[in-house]
């Protein structure tokens, strides 16, 4: 499965596409630009992966830049904002259901392509 | 983390070295060349993403040949070997602790850098 094929198929901002399972995880691909919400989540780290562009992971403790290539995982519980200047695409890894605000009321539907 | 940076660290190829975690799990880079043996894992399915080259994952109900950018998952219990013409390097991701040949006996050991 070509991640660059699967990011093709859509334009919207910061809704991830689940394109695998993987151990009762989603992996996805999502296109970002902008601020996100400051979140964080209870029960899983959050596994970021840069495939285009850069972003900062924004946290309490100091931000993390990210270019294409690179990787961070924000441990669970750890408040953190990703945040994009300009569009970047992203793998993300997540058990399955995992709310990507930390909150279900505002998270995006999940979304398999 | 640059997964780039981490490769240019190491030559040996079929040794994975284990660049982060995530829920449990290592998240590891990998420099292939060659036929790695045939294998399952009896708890964990096994993720590949190719990062350079090119991999055939040979399974007995056909092979999956993957470039630079995709991403394959082999289900939980199926037979596969990896096999790559020339160098290829991989990101992989298995619970900690998983024997990378299925069987303890014959697994690469953990090695975090």
């Amino acid at each position: 499965m070509n991640l660059a094929a699967k990011l093709a198929q859509f334009d919207e901002h910061w809704a991830p596409r689940t394109v695998a399972e993987f151990n009762g995880h989603d992996v996805m691909v999502v296109k970002v630009k902008g601020e996100f919400v400051w979140h964080h989540h209870d029960d899983t780290d959050d596994l970021f992966l840069v495939l285009s562009g850069r972003i900062t992971i924004r946290m309490r403790e100091g931000d993390v830049d990210l270019g294409a290539g690179e990787l961070f995982v924000v441990p669970v519980g750890v408040e953190h904002q990703p945040y994009a200047p300009e569009e970047a695409e992203l793998l993300l890894i997540e058990p399955s259901g995992t709310a990507n605000t930390g909150d279900r009321a505002t998270a995006a539907r999940r979304v398999v392509i």
